[in-house]
């Protein structure tokens, strides 16, 4: 596995990589895990998707401050470079890159990449210049690496689908795979920031993957509940454990980001829908969703 | 010759000439030119460049309709595609991407690549939003087309300023060429809006490239003239045209393009200087600019 922490040098790499495939007759395939670090086994299941379709697998490893708003938590974002290493090792990665963030930024950036409408919604709406700055950051690395694939957790619902947007807008030359939610046993979605939360933080947390999951229940058992009503058990549920202080719970079509009429039954549903929420337990805040197809019929939990 | 039309064609048509090289054991180079047709011998000028350093030659035609605002000339913009044609095949083009406006967006675009600060001064003062839509166009079409090289003619330096800046900001994997305007025997500037000129206005639209020698001529003369008095006689060289009228006269630092001051002569400048200018005749928009370095020296017209 090599460490690579210079653009010129990832760029070249990977260059000579597919040259020497295509000397050889053959086209290599490059799979991209672009992450923030402290890797988690959501992460090692991206990996793992990225080591089996692809020749070559880079994983990127930048806390990208562009995407942090100035309440945000960027000076605390957990980090732990060896553990991370050791991971990439252990699901075969070849390559690092592990840039500063002058490497990235050598100077602040003039140009950004910018999705409208879809980061109106959700974390767009909490977190103001969040969304351009993923879209900038993701933009540079994709011309970086050149990878044929890149993955991308659906945790982040919206970001897998704000990306899709900038790719296909854009004709960058990359499939965006999603890989489903990876989490704990007791149904806490995986996350870096799990490392903040105190211990009754972390008990009362459960509520959102329980509460999610009953949501889905709820919609297979009876295609004529309406959107109004599931967004009212779920903010109810939620609202049962003190610590719990929300964002955002709001029921929106996917990949579109567009409202859906509150009244609307899941069985007057065409396509996918996402129930995604946002609360606060203390200082950290934690995300998590569903995607249901029009049947009730949960695709991603 | 190739004529392709369809995106995925493109890709696919480079792609697999890089990949035949390789294989050869070459490392295939890719000139590039953008342009919205209705070509002359400033476009002839970039293609040949782009041919005697390159070994895959592409150029592509479209007009693009977010770059024009809506009081533009979008409708009435020049085209002849059959003339462009046969003016590509005289100049060793290989691929001619000529795209439909559905094939380029075949939905409205909701993302957008800005550069800012670079896109307030000059015509992206006079045409707001203009600068969105060129780096937007040019970002899709170098994911297209994944060249080494992409050629642009100075006419349109502050473009060239603003394409660096995205291409530096966003690391395409491009180098960007930029190329000396191309004039008539009698010094006009060519553009493809040149064909809008009434006989009269034709004849008037002279003093931009007089003005601007003549303004080169005196810097080389007296480094102590300063550039407010350059910029003064400038406007009265063009104001004694009674059918110019001024969008702005204007000197600034390149390629940075931030404000000098005014009060500065020639010897006291660091780095290139643009001196730049839009003018209408009639309801024809031309600009003209010449680029000085710090002694004094044009290095462009």
């Amino acid at each position: 596995m090599m460490v690579i922490d210079k653009v010129t040098d990832l760029k070249k790499y990977v260059k000579q990589e597919r040259f020497s495939a295509a000397k050889a007759g053959r086209e290599l395939s490059v799979g991209f895990v672009p992450t923030m670090g402290f890797l988690h086994e959501g992460h090692a299941s991206l990996l793992k998707q990225a080591r089996e379709h692809n020749d070559l697998v880079v994983l990127s490893i930048f806390v990208n401050p562009i995407q942090f708003g100035p309440n945000e938590d960027l000076d605390r974002y957990p980090r732990d470079e060896k553990r991370d290493l050791a991971l990439a090792e252990r699901e075969g990665v070849d390559v690092v890159f592990l840039p500063s963030v002058q490497e990235m930024y050598p100077q602040p950036t003039k140009t950004k990449i910018a999705v409208s409408e879809l980061t109106d919604e959700l974390c767009g709406a909490s977190r103001p210049g969040h969304f351009d700055g993923v879209t900038t950051v993701v933009g540079k690395l994709l011309h970086m690496v050149s990878p044929d694939k890149a993955y991308f957790g659906l945790k982040d619902a919206q970001q897998v689908a704000v990306i899709r947007q900038m790719v296909d807008d854009l004709n960058f030359d990359v499939e965006i795979v999603p890989c489903p939610i990876v989490r704990e046993s007791d149904g806490l979605a995986l996350s870096s920031r799990n490392v903040y939360l105190k211990e009754e933080e972390r008990k009362q947390a459960l509520i959102l993957s329980t509460s999610l999951r009953e949501a889905g229940d709820r919609i297979k058992q009876s295609d004529s509940v309406t959107l109004a009503e599931i967004r009212e058990s779920l903010t109810r549920n939620i609202k049962s454990q003190p610590l719990a202080v929300i964002d955002y719970v709001d029921i929106l079509s996917f990949p579109s980001l567009t409202q859906v009429h509150e009244d609307a039954q899941m069985r007057d549903l065409d396509g996918e829908i996402l129930i995604a929420l946002a609360v606060k337990f203390g200082t950290t805040r934690l995300i998590d969703n569903i995607l249901l197809n029009p049947k009730g019929v949960v695709t991603h939990v």
